[in-house]
């Protein structure tokens, strides 16, 4: 097996340190934002044994040590998150988001004892093996050695279409349609911030590659497109934290949060394959094998969300001691069982 | 994109023509299996409605020709599997089993007005990019001259071992677990004829290369181990059939057939890699990618046996439209939502 060891080696230094990084980085900002839910949970809880709930009004939560604890806990998450950006292309980076869905759900399902049901556990599993699938084909973050490559590539036609449409129609839905359809259908509100979304993290790379080269000695600070990306962050982050907030605070978690996921990440790899030319540098059995992959996290996103309140007995559990002398409706059976079997 | 546009041929000149030969007869089988099931279900309603339902005990379905239409189907569909079998190696071949599922789900929810859950249609995505993955970065069928080769192959000690281990295994569970917990734990049945399915698929595969080679001008016919693989295939098969079908008489197929497709393509996988070395020829990303098809199959197959007794309205199912202000436990959120809005 000595020839096929080496090859175990090739497939590892495919990935390269930047990715790696960036890989790192992506990991353990969910790690912290997976945790710091669990943390700022079981704050509230504190606070609420003590004094007014923060659901009904009250602000005890906020001399709870266990809830400051949680929060600076998500903002390392974001940190790393912004960091990560820097070092690995949105495609790798964005879907791992996923990852904290299923570090809250493990977590609840040890610390808070919120039963993570059957479908639930199949949501954690599909996230992890649709994440392994995108980091093993993710493309290779691409060399910049300046603000000014970013720039170029930002204004380049492709992008500026895109970019156009995009603020096109988050306007053309603020305008028209919250007014209308804000308080009534979820699609409007998570519409904007997704679109929005999309620019925030192309905004927010090209900020992280300027901080990435100034930190190891190439100044990038007096060039006037860093700060016009800075602006462009600021402007992006507010938008999309003002519609998202009005998501969360008219529509159901459960709703809100895997449309969100689906839009949100999607437009942003839309995005980063127009801007930085992802797919340019890969062939077409990775670009699908990636697809495929980012399909399974949607679906194990969706999955999760879907069960948070099933309970264990809501659908149909066929314990495996009972035996079938109960009158079944003949189902759609596998191959070579009722082929096997049926008159 | 010129220089991508050849590496997408590159990617497609990978797959060896046998390797697509197996694809296409092992998705034909699907395609026949999967609306076998639909049209015989149509046969046997057709024939309860003038006599006795074939369930009670009734045998007017055997004047029914859409019956035997169905059975034709079906008998074409092992037919294209058999000779799949032939071209394309077992880890690309037995998954795909899953996409018969797919078929008979969808032309149920077609034809027999059978309405598939949200969760069924998950199921059938997700069999489709587990599919699409496996297909992807699937080992190229070794180069076979003779059934000489496989028998090598076959009587190698590790693939030795491994088949002692299984006929050991089979016959450890017919004599001391069958009589016991055979009616009360559907594992046991399940266990055996996954096991010796495993050993039927090699089997199957070496006599199908001996047919192959035979109708392409060398004859293996005089080799008397083409005769031994037969034998094996006959034993193998009728245990398999026999154990198959005291499994789906005694428990739900609901059960059974999840079960039962995770173990046999799991064993079967093994059982490859160990005789016919799939592995061996392949690198770390493409081995991990492999599995992690494999997985969302598993989760597909699994979603869709789970729910398709579950009706539309059985999980939460919350409309796009409501909005939030009904009370609602704080859910665990996604990351850059409950983050940026939690108190």
């Amino acid at each position: 097996m000595a020839e096929s060891s080496g090859s175990w080696r090739d497939s590892y230094k495919g990935m390269s340190s930047d990715n790696i990084k960036g890989l790192v980085l992506a990991l353990s900002s969910s790690l912290f934002i997976g945790a710091s839910f669990i943390v700022k949970k079981k704050g509230l809880k504190k606070a609420a044994s003590t004094g007014t709930r923060a659901g009904v009004g009250g602000y005890s939560y906020l001399y709870e040590p266990l809830w400051w604890i949680g929060m600076t806990t998500m903002l390392l998450g974001e940190i790393a998150n912004f960091a990560a950006y820097a070092f690995a292309p949105a495609i790798l980076v964005t879907p791992l988001g996923a990852v904290s869905i299923i570090i809250s759900a493990v977590l609840a399902h040890i610390i808070l004892r919120e039963k993570l049901h059957i479908f639930g556990i199949l949501g954690c599993a599909l996230c992890v093996v649709g994440s392994t699938t995108i980091v093993l084909h993710a493309p290779q973050e691409r060399e910049i050695d300046s603000v000014i490559e970013v720039w170029n590539l930002a204004t380049e036609p492709a992008f500026m279409f895109y970019a156009s449409l995009v603020i096109g129609a988050a306007v053309f839905l603020i305008i028209r349609f919250v007014p209308q359809y804000g308080q009534t259908n979820v699609m409007v509100y998570i519409g904007i911030c997704s679109l929005v979304g999309s620019l925030s993290v192309m905004s927010v790379k090209a900020l992280g590659i300027a901080l990435k080269l100034t930190f190891s000695g190439t100044n990038q600070l007096f060039y006037p497109q860093t700060w016009i990306f800075t602006l462009v962050v600021l402007t992006c982050v507010v938008t999309q934290l003002n519609y998202l907030n009005k998501a969360l605070d008219t529509f159901n978690t459960a709703i809100v949060s895997p449309i969100y996921y689906v839009m949100f990440t999607s437009l942003t790899i839309l995005a980063s394959v127009i801007m930085f030319k992802d797919w340019d540098r890969q062939n077409g059995t990775q670009i699908v094998t990636e697809i495929c992959g980012f399909v399974t996290i949607l679906s194990g996103t969706f999955l999760l969300h879907r069960t948070k309140d099933m309970v264990e007995g809501s659908s149909v559990i066929l314990p495996l001691r009972i035996s079938k002398h109960i009158n079944e409706e003949e189902g759609i059976p596998l191959r070579r069982q009722e082929s096997l079997r049926s008159p």
